[in-house]
C-alpha cells in the first residue's frame, strides 16, 4: 500500500527480501502508528525472533516472513553435501515454526518452499529454488488479497457501518490485506462507508495498526473499546462484520483469530448482522479435525496488565500527530497477575461466509469445495 | 473495608462527611491502584466536579456523594428565607444531577434528602435534616450491601471461577460493594474460589479498582482482557458471572451497567452460565418504561485512544509494587478519533437473577414484588 511519511508517498510491501544482503526487510509494526520504519533481519534466527516478538504479525505476513526466512537460512549454508544441507534446512524450519504456534501460514508457506526445493539436484540449485518459491509465496499472497477484495466488495453497500477486529490489513499480509481488501476496493469504486476498529486489547492492533492503515487510505473510521460493539449492534449502528483469521480448519469451518473474535461472532449472530472472515488459501489447515485441538498461545501477562503508547496530554493528544516518548505504563493493580490467551476459535454456525481468493463460501463448503481451494491429499 | 497502606491496616468508607469543614471526603479513585489518598470537596460545585470527573464513581458511592453534596450545599446557605433557600437547594440539586446522566442513585438519594428536609419548619431545621438524611442514605447503602452479601453467598460454591466486569466493589459504594459482597462473605465462610476481573476498557476499573480491592482482601484473582471471557467460557473456565448496575428498571428488569456488560450477558447465556446483577434498592428506577430511553453517556474519546498508568518496565513490573511516574499514553493512531459510549443496557432474558438486599429476584419480579422492594407510588 501507499504510505505517506513526512509528506512523501511511496508504495511499500510489509515483507520483502534483500538478496544482496541475504536479509528479510520488515515494517517494524511495534512502532506503528507512532513511527514508520523498515528493519532488516540478517539470519534465520533473527527472522524467527522478529516473528516471535511481533516485529511482524498477521497471517500472510508471517507466512511470507517464514518462507523468506527458510530461503535465507538455506542460502546461508556453505558446502555441497545435500544431506548436511537438508539437516540444516530442517533446523531452520523448526526454529521458524516454533515462533508462533497458533498460526498455520508459516507452516504452509515453508512446506511449499521445501516441496519446490526438492526439484533441485545440487545445494546451489535448491538454494535458488527456495528463494524463488518464497518470492512466489509473497506474490501469491498479494494476488490472493486482491482477489479477496474483488469478491468481498459485493458485500459493502453505500452508507454501511462495518466492524473489524484486530488487524487483517495490509500490515498483516504482504500487501492489500484480507478484511480490509473489500474496503479498499469499495473505496476505489466510490462507495461511502464507515469502519469501527475494535481497539483489540491487549495488544491494541485495531487502535494502532488498522486505524493507521485506514487513516493512510483516508477511509472514514473510529476506534471503539472492545466492550462497545455489543451496544452499537443493539442500537443498529453496525451493518457488517469482517475479520481475518490465523488458521481456518478446512474440515470443520472453524476459524481461529485474535482473542475476542468469537465474542463478536456471538454478538453478530444475536443481532442478525452478517459476519464474514476473509482469508488467503494459505490460512486453511486441511489436517486438523477439531478446533479444540488448535494450540492457543498464552502470551506474557504484561500485555494485559499495561499498555504501550507515547506519553502525551490526553486533552491535546486528540488528533494531533505531535507525540512524545514511547513508554509502557502499568495500568493494573501492581500486585495482581493476568491470564492472556492470544486467540479464540469461532464455530462455523456463527459465520455467514468465508471470503477467499476463489470466492465466498459457507464455512462447511470449504471441505466440499476443497479441490477448488487447492486442497492436496 | 480495611485498607493496608505502608503496612498499616485501617477501616475506610469510600465516602464520608466532615461536618466541621462542611466537606465531603472521598477516596481519590483515579489514583488507585497506584496511590491511596483521601481528598475533600469544599462546596457543592467541587462535589459535582468530583462526580463528573470520576474522583468518585460507582452507583452507591455517587449516590451518597450527591446526598452529602446536597446537604453540603444546603448547609452553606446563609439566611432565613425559606423560598430563597429552596431555590438555592434546587440549583444544587440540578448541578449534582447533571454530573452523571446515566446513573439513578444520585437522583434517588437526593430525592430522599429533599423529602426528609420538608419536615423542617425553618432553614436551620431543614439544613440539619438534610445532613441527617444524607448520613442515613450512606448508612443504608452499607446495610444494603451487607444484605446483598448474605443473599448472594449462596451462589458461590467451593472451587468456582467467577467473572466480574468493571468495579461494583466497596469503592463503588460506601462500603462492602454489591458484586463483590457475596465474595467477601464467601471468603469469611472459608470458601475457595477464583475471580477473573475484566480489564473493563476504556477506564480499566476492573484491572485497577477491582483487582486492587481483591488483592487487599487476599482473594485469588487474575485480570483478563475484555476480549478473553468468551474464550474462557467456551473452554469451561467460568462458572458464574456477577456484575453491578448503575440503573435497573423496576418495570422491565433491564439493567444498565458499564459498557461491555451486555456482551458478557450474551456470552453467559450462550454457555448456560448463571449471570447475576447485584444492586442496592437505590439503583432501581421505578419510573422509566424502556431501557432504550436511558441516556447513555458519551465520554471523552481520549479514554479509548489511550490509557493511564505508571511508567514502568513491562518485564520487571510484574507483581512488583515499585512503579514510576503516572502518565497518559496515546495508544491509538494519532490522527484517528473514537466513539466512547459509557454504558449499555442488558435485557431481562439474559439475566438469571438480581441480588438485592431483600433477596434474589428474577428481573421481571422486581415489578411484581415492588412493594417489598420499597416502591412508592
Amino acid at each position: 500500500m501507499n504510505v505517506t511519511v513526512h509528506g512523501r508517498t511511496r508504495h511499500y510491501r510489509t515483507v520483502t527480501f534483500d538478496r544482496a544482503r541475504n536479509a528479510v526487510l520488515l515494517v517494524e509494526q511495534r512502532l506503528l502508528p507512532h513511527e514508520f520504519k523498515i528493519v532488516a533481519t540478517h539470519n534465520f534466527r533473527e527472522t524467527a525472533a522478529a516473528i516471535r516478538d511481533m516485529v511482524v504479525r498477521g497471517a500472510g505476513a508471517i507466512g511470507a516472513t517464514a518462507a523468506y526466512g527458510l530461503a535465507q537460512g538455506a542460502l546461508a549454508f556453505r558446502g555441497r553435501d545435500l544431506r548436511k544441507f537438508h539437516r540444516h534446512v530442517d533446523a531452520v524450519y523448526q526454529t521458524l515454526k516454533a515462533a508462533r504456534p497458533t498460526a498455520v501460514d508459516p507452516v504452509n508457506a515453508m512446506n511449499g518452499v521445501r516441496a519446490t526445493m526438492r526439484a533441485g539436484k545440487t545445494v546451489e540449485e535448491q538454494q535458488k529454488l527456495a528463494l524463488a518459491a518464497a518470492e512466489e509465496f509473497a506474490n501469491e499472497d498479494v494476488r490472493h488479497c486482491e482477489a479477496i477484495g474483488r469478491h468481498g466488495v459485493k458485500l459493502i453497500r453505500n452508507g454501511m457501518r462495518i466492524l473489524t477486529h484486530c488487524n487483517a490489513g495490509w500490515l498483516a499480509f504482504v500487501d492489500v490485506g484480507t478484511a480490509t481488501a473489500p474496503m479498499y476496493v469499495a473505496q476505489s469504486e466510490g462507495k461511502k462507508f464507515h469502519v469501527f476498529c475494535d481497539e483489540t486489547r491487549p495488544r491494541s492492533q485495531g487502535a494502532t495498526l488498522t486505524a493507521w492503515e485506514l487513516a493512510q487510505q483516508k477511509i472514514s473510521h473510529q476506534v471503539i473499546a472492545d466492550n462497545a460493539s455489543g451496544h452499537l449492534m443493539q442500537r443498529g449502528e453496525i451493518d457488517l462484520v469482517i475479520v481475518g483469521s490465523d488458521r481456518t480448519l478446512g474440515r470443520t469451518g472453524e476459524v481461529t483469530n485474535k482473542i475476542g473474535t468469537y465474542t463478536k461472532a456471538v454478538l453478530a449472530k444475536r443481532h442478525g448482522i452478517p459476519f464474514y472472515v476473509a482469508i488467503p488459501l494459505s490460512t486453511i489447515d486441511w489436517k486438523l479435525k477439531r478446533g479444540f485441538d488448535i494450540p492457543i498461545e498464552e502470551r506474557h501477562e504484561s500485555e494485559v496488565l499495561g499498555a504501550w503508547g507515547t506519553i502525551s496530554d490526553p486533552q491535546s493528544a486528540i488528533r494531533t500527530p505531535q507525540l512524545g516518548k514511547r513508554a509502557y505504563v502499568r495500568v493494573a493493580n501492581p500486585t495482581s497477575g493476568a491470564r492472556n490467551p492470544g486467540f479464540d476459535v469461532t464455530p462455523p454456525e456463527l459465520i455467514t461466509g468465508i471470503i477467499t481468493p476463489a470466492g465466498i463460501f459457507r464455512p462447511k463448503e470449504l471441505w466440499t469445495q476443497r479441490r477448488r481451494l487447492g486442497f492436496a491429499d
